[in-house]
């Protein structure tokens, strides 16, 4: 249930290590790394996939903004090949392949390297996935480093491919600032996936519920805790770079900025809107529960209760003594019999004045 | 009951769009788009429907103050022709029409962009509806954009109209106060809908309270996260306008804003005083709950445990051995059934020395 | 119990109203408006009663100081003519008919505009009072408004009038520091009113505590909550008079200033010291009660639980099976006596031993 | 228990005074009032008791530090004489006098105000006692004031008089230093008192706990609530002097009260610490207590169900029915009693599997 | 087991005295106190174990980089002559040996001053230990002082002799940041144990929890109590490193610190995330244990109260009336076995509609 796994990485491998030593910490996919590259300008566009013997003649010709995406970090010495050609930091090459950073931007003076958690819904497990998704901004280039082969950027691609909106009349900052803002709209997904469950469950609570409700409460407020894990220092990022720390950033690139920062301040707060609601509905719940429980327990001791009196008067004409006038009476069984719907019926009426049943 | 439509707006449609593309979010009204245009001055009023067709001959003449206001979004060319007339940037109508924004002062310069929340009380549904407001404040006009067709600017208009305050001797600046104050004014009634509830089942708390108390409860805190999630932005908005980062906003008119933005703290405060007191009336009914019931218990277990051993005695004088010699003696009955009286008197006595009754 | 009315004012009277118009909200006092004025300086002191008529032939003299004091606020053009008189802003005078405001100061260049809440216990339904006081203070003149005719001024009147202190020997500011100073020591006696009460109801947790316990500390809690509504802007207000926001204010009372804030810190730190100690004490008296509930439960329990297989036993011996050896025995009867005996005993001497008895 | 006296000072006496009034406000103690007065430089130490009437006879000569403590402050007119003396402020003199004043720092130019709180463990009722210090620096000489007589300036004397360590050698504000320093030391051994009775109950809750464990916990942590409220402010204190806004703190002494400052800051982390601990334990002791509860109830429940069914058999067998074939036959005794131990076995075994025994 | 001992130091003896005066507080280690000195430059290195009485011989030579480190602090002579040597301040050497501070940085000027926690985990105990490095980084030498001897900086020396990355190219101000590095690292590794008997603990719920869990997340949570207080204040430090406040930190070192500091903040924020799980174990723990447990009591209620009504009827049948005209029926015992029958079997089918079963 509660998989530590995903807010622990196991990064103790690196422990002793130099810094900048590029090691990869995550899970690699089995797939091979796999690089595109795709230059355009106003007028042309042009796409191509890129092996590791090609990286070096890539030019990054100005004016057109060329924009590389890798696929796939377990081969580190395509990080490598490609930090040396753009003579990066050793500890942004060490950030981009150890794959458990929090979102964080940095200014470089010459580029500047931001790092994003990209979420997912994986439907069959039901659980957010999340990976680490780099970024480098340079003059008229843009890299994007990606665990695994995602299809979220495949919206920007489009736009570029089919000329849809601004975004071929604008600079590499502006490409940067749509790469960000295609991360921030998957989050709303996730919130609407994350509302829809909590629907449920709260359905659920109304309804009948079982144990597993518990359990759902318990794993959405992890899915949340992914969730604000990732947004919150987004948030900071992404206001650090409408204020100007991030110089690269143009000022007509700056306005969507905001925007993207005013979507992550939603996201956060609708985020811990669904968790005060977990937290409510996991109240109401647990009193709807022990309230059953208590119902129930009520119940049956009112129905002991009325019989023991009864079965104690019975106890007492089933003596044998020798002399008990009742017993030989002719009406005494009928009489008794009476008695002890009298005593039922009083403790009854008593029970109900009392709202006990 | 927990409805987390009201906080999770389903705007993944919007995914992998280009920025400031125009889409509407949010419940498209049944009526058509409702255009109207005042133009007053110290000493004339005109007041006029628009429709599509003429919206482009709309003079904003200086001197005067041109409002125009807008209901309905879904026709999302009304806003796209405003916007090209009065040259607003793409992504502040995209914020119009995507109706599910936090309340923000964006200040573009030529005009000052505001997003509200216009909360209104639904008698039918006893739920606090949630409506998105938009304001651009220009040098000598103001336009609004609402989703619903609503009264909360109707006394403005009226204020317009009657001449009433000083409302036509102030510039456009002042109509964008009137406008936010009538929405924070609404809060202020909000606040009463709620304390009213809130004093209803407190009062049913001390009486006779049911289940549906718990889910009271918990919808009251439903409307008060929604009441929050409208004013903590608006208090922030408000601060932001008297601090001169909205420039359109004269010194004149900022005493006015300050006002405003005291009226919205008081207004947080009282929601955050409210929701706390929810939080003490659930723990006073649940612990009255847990009492009613722990009473109960006790009455019904000292009544099945006064019996018990009485029964047993009964029991004894029931066994069939051949030689008992008390079932003999002439007085045997009588004595054993005092005895029985007597070991539940003094159960009785016991309990009550040690309260348990 | 829980008045929600004590922290929702109903002002939604005011809606759709243009701002500055005078409408009192508040609780009118039967009694009538009563104008007080009392000028002084280090020669003399002179004292009268106003009324509406000859409002505007009092002057404002230099060199001395003029205190106006106004009791109910009821009859608004009182208000609005003493605005007139000393050119107050319509806000101000809203302000000081509007009778929920939250404590705060304006400053308007010419006069500084205090708003206080001034809170009394009555002992007759045991809560506490909360009472708006306006203060106006102007270069050589100090206005108050007060809702209801109250003593807690007198203290201050007196010490002008018998020149006590230094009060006659100094200027208009610090006359408003004293009426500012004479609220904040109430809160003091509010405090031990509250601590007692604490303390007694803490000492009815450790005797023999009824549900009036948890009634009482939720009533406590709204206690504090009112003190810390008045407190904790009014920390804010001396903070600001204190740091020269309220430039009327000289630095020779600015040191008088700083100990009055000094005051309402610790007031602060006091309620909110107290307010954790009801926390506690309901949660102790909540776990002693289902303590003691346990403990009855576990007594009523055991008793049930020895009874039951002597019950079965002497139900043995009542069956009426032909052939059954024992019931033939000439000590069978005192053989299954002695072992009921032995069978409850043994069953004590367990319970006893595993500490449930 | 809860002795809220210990946070609300009996003020009252005090409402509608003029500020500056000099009334004791705490415990009188039954000692007179003991003025002694040291003088040293680096070459020599003085060392006298003072009485009232040669106060005035006291030379502040430079070079040379003098420090003049008083113990006692309920002659008010102790501290009016030496305020005189000295020319300080009337509000120094009434808060040295008003014995209920948080932590504070006040500087007036020619000397620097001061307030502590002294914390001491009183072991015979194992409570802190909470005692006002106030320090006054001036250029050459510090006067502490204390409610009792206390030792904890004496480690202070001593190493005057012993010429240990540097203190001779410099000036008087590292005396000043040397004595807040003196009170910070003095909470740490307040820490140890507290973490050894927290050891204690936690000791006991492994054990075999008591309902007194409760109550332990309540008062250590009002205890530390004491700590707080005196460390707080006094971290505060120490940071404003630190950052020289006590300009009679010199730089060579400002290094020594960043130690000071650092150690209140490690006083108020370990509190702090010490707190959660005291919650977790009581939650930890509540949850146990319900464990044990639970089982002791399960355990008996058991025992009664068991017997229920059998008595039920034996019951069946008593009746009276003229036709009841099994009462004749020859082993019917033998085989109800087999089933009836048949039955009982059965569900013992049925419970263990369930792991209800 | 809530050990206060690790959050209390005993640091008592050192009340009164002088401040500077070397007291070692903290455990001794039985090992002698150990000295060794690496000398290197990019060219050579040089090791040696140093004795007392060679302390002062040692030069600390430009160009190339000296680290003195001591393992061991009970012998005070070391600390102070190397402090001399050095002339380092008398509080920085008090600091050194008083083994309990918190994290923290000081700038003297010719040297900087850093205290860390260094966390370990004693598998035996399955404790963290915690013990304090202190750190003086000078112009060109570096000297750390140890409690006791731990391999944690075995990497660093190692990376020194085998000239792997840029260490022994970069100035004593990259080795201080190395230093500080290897001690970030070494808390990942620790959050990988705590998650892992978190994960642990998670299984045990999920399967068949005893009351061990409890004491389980109480212990977890008091290890993530240890690496807060480490980690926190380290935060604080590396971030005044970062920002310039420690001057012998060059630029190029700086970007260095800044991916510490990320470390860091990633740390405190797994830490509280795994907090947070705690918490919500601890609560579904609960709720499943009172779960479980009514559902065994609900289950041994209906038992005996199906049972207590058929016991009545045999009770009846078991009345010793002389006139009882069932008891001569010829299928009386047969049709009163049915009627019994007939009510179990209908109470049954009630509890089940009603899901009590």
């Amino acid at each position: 249930m509660a998989r530590t796994s995903r807010f622990v990485r196991r990064r103790s491998v690196k422990e002793g290590m130099s810094p900048g030593t590029l090691v990869h910490i995550g899970e690699a996919s089995g797939d091979d790394v796999k690089i595109t590259c795709i230059v355009y300008g106003p007028a042309e566009v042009r796409k191509e996939a890129l092996d590791l013997a090609h990286l070096d003649a890539v030019e990054l010709k100005s004016p057109g903004v060329t924009w590389i995406n890798v696929d796939g970090l377990h081969r580190t010495e395509v990080v490598q090949r490609l930090g040396k050609k753009l003579s990066l930091h050793p500890l942004v090459l060490e950030d981009v392949v150890n794959a458990g950073q929090r979102p964080k931007l940095e200014d470089y003076g010459d580029y500047t390297f931001v790092v994003l958690r990209m979420l997912d819904y994986e439907a069959t497990s039901g659980q957010i996935t999340d990976e680490q998704v780099s970024l480098v901004l340079g003059p008229n280039w843009v890299i994007t480093f990606q665990e695994r082969p995602g299809d979220v950027f495949d919206s920007v691609r489009e736009r570029i491919e089919a000329d849809k909106g601004r975004i071929r009349r604008m600079e590499a900052d502006y490409l940067a600032y749509c790469l960000v803002d295609a991360a921030v709209d998957r989050y709303f997904s996730l919130l609407e996936v994350i509302g829809d469950r909590l629907e449920e469950i709260s359905d659920a609570i109304m309804g009948n519920p079982d144990q597993g409700v518990l359990r759902g409460l318990h794993e959405l407020r992890q899915e949340l805790m992914v969730l604000r894990r990732a947004a919150w220092p987004l948030r900071n990022v992404l206001h650090r770079m409408q204020q100007g720390q991030a110089h690269l950033i143009t000022e007509g690139t700056s306005v969507f900025v905001r925007d993207a920062y005013d979507h992550t301040v939603q996201i956060i707060d609708t985020a811990e809107t669904l968790r005060e609601m977990t937290t409510d509905l996991r109240d109401i719940y647990l009193s709807s529960l022990s309230n059953r429980m208590s119902e129930t327990m009520k119940v049956l001791t009112v129905i002991a209760t009325i019989f023991i009196p009864l079965t104690f008067i019975a106890g007492v004409y089933g003596m044998n003594f020798a002399f008990m006038p009742e017993l030989s009476w002719r009406y005494g069984y009928v009489a008794i019999l009476g008695l002890m719907a009298a005593v039922a019926g009083g403790m009854l009426l008593y029970f109900r004045r009392r709202k006990w049943l």
